[in-house]
């Protein structure tokens, strides 16, 4: 291959190499009707949820899947099993075979599909193929092929499995079909996983919402009236309803986390280059200052744990050049953890269900012999403003011009954000973007490390818990507040997402409370207790950069703490 | 501070928060003279070469140390000892104090200073002053305070030292003044180093040899009518007559690597981020694309890994949020490594020396039970033509600028790079050229992997070694061919430099060889045996990207090999 041929390759969107693609031109109505259609024809007859059930009024539908008498009693205990470690050791000592487990996870995002809607790709088939095979494999060797052995794990659209559509969630490439499986995808499949299905994201990318023209909105299921987060919303949708055992996802602003925090799930964003993101996003962006991370979406932080380990058993830094080379190292949990606090950013006060959660959380954790101290904001709002900055640095022309050629127009949140959109006048103007990315990296660092001056050991607080959204999730076709998630990718800090409470009507709206500005002041107005009532309620734990395993290991002391 | 704040104090340049700094608006030559003699004024009068001496026309000036009278026997074995281990060792055993190694290591430095010209800052009392400390301590407690305990190091320009000069080359900034150190500064002198100088880079920066209008050109010592090599050229210079024990030095397309080749010197350019940049450049460029490193250069190869562990030690993710949180793990010295060779890239045949060499390690290689198998080019054309236009993406008007504040004028090499320096149109360039080199580097790595096919143990080979250079150095302002280097710095690949042999009179030029394009037609014109008599001989040996303790294992099996 010549110089030239490489320049040529690289700049053919999407890449042929990698992708079977059918440009779209039809209006985007046309095109997602058909697509619509032929997901849902992939849905066995005898699967179908009767349409009476379908027109229930019920914002929490999680009740359903157990009503709607589709799920056998043993597909009911399969599926709500406590997390994969449990299914894993049904199927290693042959309780439950692979087959079964695939067959009623497949049934089961069946059912989420047509409540919910999070599904932008289906391969029963394939999945139960697989699971087959992993059976029969397990019965003549008597060995499982790997520590995943028979676990059914779902995917996001953007992530590439073999022959499955990626669409971006644009019309225009509602035909556009991966080649080959992302170095994540290849992974989990050596080490066993069987692979069924992927799940939406919004239009024009970014959003902590799901909708799109092509596939439509997905629901949350524990409230219908509210998002189920996003941009991995099919992800948190269809595992907050047991519809996967788990799945993986993906974060450049609070994408994992804000599904994960929205459904009641626990999440990783590790820091970014720890796990292999070739093979996502249809190619490297180019954009270089905030990088887009991969992780795992699941029930238990124990689970989180083990996708993390498998990813890096996978050494993935030998096939992909940007992922760091560094292994693997538990570190056992802390008897006496020292954790910050961050009670609220200074921006937007978090609503009472989530000063809740942190309140109580605080009291468990002092109770389980745990030093908290108080950890001040540091310029949180500008952190969002300079992110927002980097993030659309090459502007968005990008996807107007993707959104023209099928006729389609983004949603209102998504529209906000591409219309403030400006692309930076010239290399200079970057260049001065990203120094200024590096200085709040490194005050922030300092600021962190200060805190030594606050606590009994005299050592930095060992990990820092706060409100992980303003918010319990939030009404369709809002604009929240993204602060309390964005600020980690700007530092590249890893974040833990885990489940707490629930949001209740006795979570009364403080009449007395005068917001801090305009952001506070929406975020205030859109809260009322009826309204946000059963909505899972998640706090964020941050870590150091790179320190994935330190951050677990106290993720599992609160997590501990908190069910104590 | 105020987000408005920050950015205003990330604009300012050099950031007065870190610097001491009066413009200088003289002319250079005024600028200049008033420097260099302010430099020469911190020599003692005791120190100074005769002027018969240094009227020699010998072009290796080596032997003077010895022949000068300046040095006494006492002072030429501490100067000339092996390496720091020894120098480290014999002041724990209280056999030479640190306080008389600084004093040899100063005056020695001070007489290359008169040679070779290597210096731009000097701090002869203050180093000296530390080494009694160190002695003191050492005497009151039977302790050293660190693993480098008495060991004198010399910094490159670009590195912040307390209260030393910093000035990229540019007479503009001759009197601008650090007021901290760099991370890595700090973490040597916490291990015991003491700082007594610092050393020249070139003008317009970026550039394998070493001159500037502010302080002249700086001499190889070893055949003054070639290179010291550059950008780290006086750390080059000075460490290749022994003015230093060891010296650190800064890479972003083979300055670290250049000095140390053209010197006969063991160097590592480590992965970038693997050690904190922090501290370097005045400030960060924020051009991402490339990014610069710091290593050491010195006399052995278990000098480079001590080093390398004792920055490691200090943790330096802690203070810098770039850094990669990865400890320092030594890998056993392999009995039998898998060495793949690659003879020449296919765009500049080295000269008859560095053939030599080659030849003669791969024998070595093979007589000690090594595997080699020939590694094929992969379009190092293409990647050098990549990486020039990442480095200059954004342009070369600054250089102009800066040069104009006093008149000065690059030298040829430099200019010729400047004027051809092109910045990008706009970002979506730049996002082209990111992408570019990301499918470079996924492509680079199949094809390092692809070499399991080659091996016997069905293996990809362990490290790749090379030609350091298409030559043993080369004439003063010549712009040579870069890319056996740059390759590398495209890639991020951790890559060592280790002394072979010398050039003879007796590698005669090849009068049948057909040069393969105009860059090597010109190398192929430089070349003249007589010339480069006695020029130090380098190869280079690559690892994979983060895998510096794999390096350094393969590393000591080709030194154990090629010393046997």
């Amino acid at each position: 291959m010549s110089a030239t041929d490489a320049g040529t390759m690289t700049t053919t969107f999407p890449n042929p190499k990698k992708y079977n693609f059918t440009q779209q031109t039809s209006k985007w109505q046309d095109i997602a009707a058909k697509t619509q259609a032929g997901l849902k024809g992939k849905i066995p007859k005898e699967w179908l949820v009767p349409e009476s059930i379908l027109a229930t009024k019920e914002h929490n539908v999680i009740p359903i899947f157990r009503t709607c008498g589709l799920l056998s009693d043993r597909e009911l205990e399969i599926t709500d099993a406590e997390d994969c470690t449990v299914i894993l050791h049904k199927i290693q000592s042959k309780a439950w075979s692979a087959y079964e487990v695939a067959v009623a996870f497949c049934k089961r995002a069946a059912i989420a599909q047509q409540l919910i809607n999070p599904l932008m790709d289906i391969d029963f088939e394939g999945g139960i193929q697989r699971a087959r095979e992993l059976d029969e494999h397990l019965a003549s060797t008597g060995k499982v092929i790997g520590p995943l052995h028979g676990l059914p794990i779902s995917f996001k659209d953007l992530t590439d499995v073999k022959n499955m559509r990626v669409t971006m969630g644009f019309s225009a490439w509602a035909e556009l079909y991966s080649k080959e499986d992302a170095v994540v995808v290849g992974a989990l499949r050596n080490a066993g996983a069987v692979v069924y299905c992927k799940t939406t994201l919004p239009l024009v990318g970014m959003m902590l919402e799901t909708a799109s023209r092509l596939f439509g909105r997905t629901l949350n299921a524990h409230n219908t009236r509210l998002s189920c987060g996003g941009s991995s919303g099919g992800e948190g949708a269809l595992n907050g309803c047991n519809g996967a055992p788990i799945g993986i996802a993906t974060d450049i602003g609070g994408s994992i986390r804000a599904p994960a925090a929205f459904n009641g799930l626990y999440a990783i964003r590790p820091t970014s280059r720890r796990f292999s993101y070739k093979g996502n996003s249809l190619e490297y962006t180019g954009q270089g200052s905030i990088l887009s991370t991969i992780g795992p979406v699941g029930r238990s932080l124990r689970d989180i744990e083990l996708i993390c380990k498998v990813l890096n058993a996978a050494e993935p830094w030998l096939y992909d050049p940007a992922v760091m080379a560094k292994k693997w190292e538990p570190v056992g949990v802390p008897k006496k953890a020292t954790i910050g606090v961050m009670y609220w950013d200074e921006v937007v006060m978090p609503h009472p269900p989530v000063q809740r959660a942190l309140k109580t959380t605080m009291e468990k954790l002092k109770a389980a012999g745990h030093e908290v101290v108080e950890f001040k904001p540091y310029k949180q709002k500008y952190a969002w403003d300079l992110a927002f900055k980097l993030y659309y640095q090459a502007g968005s022309k990008f996807y107007y011009d993707m959104m023209a050629q099928t006729g389609e127009v983004a949603f209102p949140a998504g529209l906000k954000f591409i219309e403030r959109a400006r692309q930076v006048e010239d290399i200079h103007e970057l260049i001065k973007l990203n120094k200024e990315q590096r200085q709040y990296q490194i005050d922030y660092l300092a600021h962190w490390n200060s805190t030594a001056l606050q606590t009994s050991t005299g050592k930095p607080i060992d990990a820092l818990l706060t409100p992980s959204f303003g918010s319990a999730s939030y009404p369709h076709d809002y604009l929240p507040w993204w602060g309390y998630m964005t600020v980690w990718n700007l530092l590249d800090y890893p974040t833990f997402i885990l489940p707490i409470t629930r949001a209740q009507t006795s979570d009364v709206k403080d009449t007395a409370y005068k917001p801090a500005n305009d952001l506070d002041q929406d975020n205030y107005d859109i809260y009322d207790p009826e309204l946000f009532e059963n909505a899972p309620v998640c706090l964020q734990l941050v870590g150091r950069s790179m320190h994935e395993e330190q951050l677990l290991s106290v993720a599992f002391a609160v997590d501990q703490a908190v069910k104590a």
